[in-house]
């Protein structure tokens, strides 16, 4: 199929124009069961003109750019201020995520903010147990930075990641 | 990042090793709550050296290209014949496939097939509600084909969708 000229920005999703575009950047790790980590990280934000935005993600080791964490899913804003996403893990995981969006000031110096909670994880049999997860996702101009608090394998709800990323 | 050379395939996906690359083609579409449906389809697996293929997908209308529908996810082999799909839809949901995979006989005729139900359909608050999937997918040397079978709405599973596409 031949490639479109990239359409209009659904006005459902115009709210999240700021994410669009590839970004990439570094990111640390750290939980309770596992060593502290950091990794070089790769996101980009895609639209076709439907009331969604597409997301994938994959991030490398910093030194060997073996391949570490990937994920794929759609952003949705179902209703001014709400958003919904779902996402894929090659881990094993189907997640849902639900919560406020909040749109920067065209001009302004605030930020485009995304905090949202799951509401659901699911897992294939193999997977590892992830019971809660919840991220905050900002953008300021070409500036983006998120934090990832995680629940899982028993031990409780906090913090795993954050990472910083620059508009390429 | 830079772009690494293609690492080598992962010995726990080997068996979908006919999957991997860019598939164009198109299908039809039925239901009892829509009107049948033709679409243009492009389909591409690909892998990162780590034990999961990732699937993207998009359809497209035949006639006007518009965007139709995408869907995203991973596909892992927990043990010999056995495949899990995860996978994200931007209507909303997030799914969890299980079934077996046979793999196709080097050298021979027979296809590498795929056959999964879904064994958990989350939704996100605004989407429509889907109960029951299954995929068929068979690959025999550069033609894939696959069909679809859904219960939604209310309605009983059944077909959906069919399609079958080239290697490109």
């Amino acid at each position: 199929m031949a490639v479109d000229p990239t359409p209009e920005l659904h006005p459902d999703v115009a709210v999240l124009a700021p994410l669009l575009g590839t970004w990439e950047g570094s990111g640390t790790g750290e939980y309770p069961t596992i060593d502290d980590f950091a990794y070089a990280e790769s996101i980009t934000f895609s639209h076709v003109g439907k009331p969604f935005i597409a997301y994938t993600q994959r991030t490398k080791h910093p030194d060997t750019s073996a391949p570490m964490h990937a994920e794929t899913g759609y952003l949705r804003v179902p209703r001014p201020g709400s958003i919904e996403i779902v996402m894929a893990q090659p881990t094993g995981l189907a997640e849902i995520y639900e919560g406020a969006v909040v749109g920067a000031v065209i001009g302004g110096d605030a930020p485009l903010v995304i905090d949202v909670r799951s509401t659901s994880i699911r897992s294939t049999t193999s997977a590892k147990e992830v019971t809660i997860t919840e991220r905050t996702i900002s953008v300021t101009g070409n500036d983006l930075q998120y934090t990832f608090r995680m629940a899982a394998v028993g031990q409780p709800l906090q913090h795993h990641l954050s990472a910083t990323l620059r508009r390429v």
